[in-house]
């Protein structure tokens, strides 16, 4: 899950520039990872983490190291992605000598669980994480009696019982927009937990449940608990109304499940056009705090 | 890859109906599978195959054993299903025991990469082999710089160099129709290579190449080889012309190379209605010979 909040900094490597006065490029890299063998996005010791493989691949193409990225959604253990962002800044010399075949060379270093899809220069305002409008994940649940399909069961949750799907789409609809999500959160002191749910939808294809959320961003496991809500709706536990009325509590509710990582796929974060970036980073950093 | 000519015959254990004068109910399966860890389907002594592991699944779950099944497609090594068809013949009593959830039971049973999605009491003279009017393939290949995405990457080739699928498409549009197909086949004795091609289209989704080949039957490594044939002009290695002037040839040619496994998948096998299955198999059995 994505977490804008989360206390340990992006930037706790020594950046690039306090090494030398050279002139640095920003790099905007378009990350997919199946998230299975991973424990998360971020940097832990002893761990294997997307943050880590990339860093350690980044170092080895651009021969420079510490690599410090920045990145739009720091996901949990297990969950994917086919549309994470994230950004770095390389002085102009390293990447000078390795942009023509930068995501080719990288392709050749990095293990076949994580790709970067494309690296792109981009203005020094960029911020792939305060820079963001929206991000957008997905939850993947089979119902089918006989099981996943086995060439999607790495992203596709097995729920036991037949859902309603559309009692889950009417139960969706009425979460989106401006509203405190304490109760589908972990708090954080001094962490906002009031999110603008832009989208929430809900749709069945053959045996799988799509579920489809779009916030300007999430609080951790945001995602993973309102689905949790929407699947006791979709078995017929609650009620439609259910998992608006928990809008009001002023707390993290026991009573919604926090569903498997293995279904979540983080799959496009928007950034706004150039001319806006800055303006943008410094809203969103106003509002976070 | 199917082969409909192989020598061991599927039939290889002994029948149910050999071991009592129990009525027999024929039933259909529907299978999927993730075919990486598989040794392709066909039993194999002291291999792991997808028939193996359904028979001692079908046994547990139906008590009796051994189990005898027959299928559609024996596919390679490697080789994916999503739409397989196998069919066996159990005792009314051990079907009316179990058939209610018969599915779901299976799903208890069976390891993740393979599933059983619908088990259906079908006619005697249903055949999932002989009487199949046709077999679909799909080969995914990606020839994006950065690699394949990884939540796809068990059942999508890597193609290191970028591929034309216009010229890919024109090369296989010659192929289409009734044609010795010897060039791209493994040759048996006193097997035909004389083969129905219905349909063999071309087409680039993203960074996916996608090749869907329908036909009567195939050959031995047929679709592979096809496939290998309009990879060579997809480079630019060959003309659009080639891999139909290889259609006059009366033995396989070396200049065919056959793709790896891991691309190719067995979408779907159709069948006539069951008012014309007694005779479709005859006509099968027949041309094979």
């Amino acid at each position: 899950m994505s977490d804008e909040e989360i206390a340990v900094p992006d930037h706790a490597d020594t950046s690039l520039d306090e090494l030398g006065a050279q002139p640095l490029v920003r790099v905007r890299l378009d990350v997919s990872y199946d998230g299975t063998d991973f424990s998360g996005w971020a940097l832990q010791p002893g761990r294997r983490t997307v943050q880590g493989v990339l860093r350690d691949a980044l170092g080895t193409v651009l021969r420079v190291s510490p690599v410090t990225l920045t990145v739009a959604g720091r996901t949990d253990a297990g969950v994917h992605a086919t549309g994470q962002v994230a950004h770095l800044d390389v002085s102009a010399t390293a990447w000078g000598a390795v942009r023509e075949r930068f995501v080719h060379r990288l392709a050749g270093v990095l293990p076949p669980d994580v790709r970067i899809w494309a690296a792109t220069e981009v203005p020094a305002a960029f911020d792939a994480r305060f820079g963001a409008l929206w991000r957008r994940y997905v939850y993947r649940i089979c119902d089918a009696e006989g099981g996943v399909d086995p060439l999607r069961r790495r992203q596709v949750l097995l729920w036991p019982r037949q859902l309603d799907e559309a009692a889950m789409a009417a139960a969706a609809a009425t979460l989106v927009g401006l509203h405190d999500f304490v109760a589908f959160c972990r708090r954080r002191e001094g962490a906002s937990t009031i999110r603008t749910l832009e989208a929430f939808d809900v749709a069945r294809a053959g045996d799988e449940v799509i579920c489809t959320v779009q916030a300007d961003a999430f609080c951790r496991s945001m995602v993973r608990s309102l689905v949790g809500a929407l699947v006791a709706v979709g078995e017929g536990r609650r009620g439609i109304e259910w998992p608006a009325g928990l809008l009001g509590h002023d707390k993290r509710s026991d009573d919604v499940g926090v569903v498997p990582a293995r279904g979540l796929t983080l799959v496009e974060v928007r950034y706004p056009p150039d001319a806006e970036l800055g303006a943008r980073a410094v809203l969103s950093r106003a509002k976070r705090s």
